[in-house]
């Protein structure tokens, strides 16, 4: 039910240290560690002797050593020691999963190798770009990461889940355009001359109306960028703006479970250490009011009868079609390769 | 496995206010409030849109608002409201279920609501009656609604489960008469000068011996009065009589657990609040032995070997009756609604 | 998946009394207590009345009586007493099975029991033998049986383990030898001229070099006696011998779950209650260790792909052995009693 050949954020570049990392990806255990050079690795985290943790294991130079029985692997996953052993078994070793690091992320390729080298990684250079600051962290959330991927596609939410911080009148009123674009799918929406939300009031210190619009851009399978542009109106002649990127990488645990990886970049006070931490609290506290509303969705999703279908309407036009792009990727996925289905 | 149309308690009158009011019932998740005018409203909880669980949304007068995307519902179930759009989709409604209060329980009827016009409610006026006193409340069991009501329908556990307060000897040494009538069936016991038990001698004093009947009606799908009259023997000169109505409700929450509504009525010292304490608390303690044993028993069932099937003896024969009447209300129910099944 | 015929240790004596014991054993639900005269009874946990768990009762005499309804069984399971009848039903029985005292342990029987007339105890005699001194007790893990079983027949462990304890580099580098034995699994390893472990430098005070000797035995289903012998080498005229036996019943609760029966008993410093409790609890501190390798492994166990096997190599030669023995024994039974499969 889940893609294999796509690029999913395994973890932050600082929880990667010489302690090895354990953590499930589409349903798989996963160990990740740096060698002594600082390379990324991430293993299977079963041992193929009898099936122990590696993870419960610790590194011997950029080696790690099964804690079980002394199972020793290299960065590549095969084994190069077995304790008592002249000659290591061939069988002996663990899947190595192809892993790059980018703009302190660390993602990881769940499917086949030689199709990593078609697809680029997402686009998230705000968290490390020059003239943009913000922080980044990884919740957990219990749902699936198709519903926090349609909570951030459908942002008209704001006014009901957030009323109290990003909520704008304009967010429901205003129509969206949504449409798939080389394999993403675009949501717009522009708010012209509204009342600021709460949110940028406080951040960025607007006192008349602005035009506020929102570019919500999904690339499979799990990766949500969103740009915001808020400007004052030019006949109140404050001419402020604000630009900001909310950068969203859903990667499935297993199913109903997600490692929610999220950052906020702003391309204004940047220098501004206070400002992070306030924008970065606000929007947390805005998404924990959001995971409170997937939690309660899931359930009743898990127990919905069969033949229960959504109503769609406009406002969730970006979410139908990021299910249709990724329904296609996965069906053609299965068709190439319908063992792993 | 339930039975549809049938009469179920869903709440208390008390709980239900204008804070939507979350409660499963045979496994389905329902929402519940009042409209300003005080009257119950009973919908799925499960909104049409994206499966949003609608009791986590508020009121605005009269309509449900989901709290997700604003979809808005009246008392009939019908949105009436999608932010953003003009027309609402037709198929954008939930399911309204009949709902009728009564005695300050409010009734919900699960099934075809045509039929609950043909169903009389289980009757539980003494909650309400002058004349009568006593308290009612709502615990949860983790056991299922037939093992509570088998519990109600062999009272020969009394002086097993509660022998330090309901046990009287009689009731093991004095046969049962059991029959159906009418589609209930009810459960007879006459326990003729005999020694009061502590719960009686407590509560209306008796010091000399009694006549003590028990009449237990059982109404499907879940609905038990028992009805005690205990009166010192003529010969004995005291004169006194009491009469009580237990009267239960095991709705089931799900296969394996149970809304147990229960309440407790007198007809003797109507106005002694202190007496009502101490019956109502009474028949509660009584009532967590029966949990202990119930919760015990339920993860026994659940792990019955294939062919495992109860030895019955005359003092459950109204457990059988009930489990025969139940049986074949369900197999009508399923000949009838075969898609439902 | 279980050989149900085979002996398994279901209680410690001293957890047998006059108050009804529950245990779970291979799935099934066990209630178990001694007569007046001290027997050890063991019968099925489930009422054949209406499933309550008979654990919940009490005694009366030698009889057991439910708690429920008060049925009441004697020794053998029979049921000799319904409240409220004359004649028991013939069926109301619970099953007993065959159960056996020895060494302070209670052995059980789960399958036919004239099957266990022609098999062993398995022999823990060391618990009570005169010129040995120990001590025993339970403890449950969260792992299937087998991981506890492979954990003892390769104690190539201990380096990685226990290498603050028990580890010597000798015990990963001396080759074991493993043969099956009469149905009997037997693994040896003979480390000469070694460094002594820390366990028996601190247990005997060992100053010089060591042969070190271990034989593990394994009897089916669940039964594992480790024979240790330590003694000064020859040349360093230090002249001192130590022997134990770690004695380890493995007792399935289900899958994935293990009553751990445990014991060790030494043939030196007998009287020296200091030093029964220094070597308790440093080998239970070793099995904690194991604990938490065993229950992650058994989590990467339950969610290993399809077709995933172990690799096995000379140090799990008995685990190799052990599994054969055991599907031998297991397919045995299943086709002469196809039904219980």
């Amino acid at each position: 039910m889940f893609l294999n050949n796509g690029w999913y954020v395994a973890a932050l570049s600082r929880e990667l240290g010489r302690q090895p990392l354990a953590r499930w990806i589409l349903g798989e255990p996963l160990v990740m560690y740096r060698t002594a050079a600082g390379e990324a690795v991430v293993l299977s985290d079963r041992c193929p002797h009898r099936g122990a943790q590696l993870s419960k294991g610790c590194l011997d130079g950029d080696h790690l050593v099964c804690g079980y029985h002394g199972f020793t692997f290299d960065p590549t996953g095969r084994c190069v020691r077995v304790p008592g052993m002249e000659r290591v078994p061939e069988q002996a070793s663990v899947r190595r999963y192809k892993a790059v690091e980018a703009w302190n992320w660390l993602f990881v390729w769940m499917g086949d190798a030689a199709a990593a080298e078609r697809t680029p990684l997402p686009d998230y250079r705000w968290l490390t770009e020059p003239g943009w600051a913000g922080r980044d962290e990884l919740l957990e959330v219990k749902a699936d990461y198709t519903l926090v991927r349609d909570n951030l596609l459908d942002l008209s939410h704001a006014k009901f889940v957030h009323r109290n911080t990003l909520a704008t009148d304009a967010v429901t009123e205003t129509p969206v355009r949504a449409a798939i674009d080389e394999g993403m799918v675009r949501v717009t929406r522009d708010m012209l001359d509204i009342e600021p939300s709460p949110f940028f009031k406080r951040l960025r210190g607007f006192a008349g109306r602005v035009d506020h619009s929102q570019i919500i851009e999904f690339t499979p399978p799990c990766h949500i960028v969103i740009k915001v542009r808020v400007a004052s109106v030019a006949a109140s002649g404050e001419g402020k703006v604000a630009e900001m990127r909310v950068l969203n990488a859903l990667t499935p645990e297993r199913p109903g479970a997600t490692h929610y990886f999220w950052g906020m970049a702003r391309n204004f006070a940047t220098d501004d250490r206070q400002a992070t931490d306030l924008a970065h609290t606000l929007n947390r506290d805005t998404f924990f009011e959001d995971v409170a509303v997937l939690e309660a969705q899931q359930v009743m999703l898990d127990s919905r009868p069969a033949g229960w279908a959504p109503v769609s309407v406009p406002a969730d036009r970006g979410c139908v079609l990021a299910d249709r792009v990724m329904k296609q990727l996965i069906d053609a996925e299965r068709r190439a390769h319908p063992a792993t289905a």
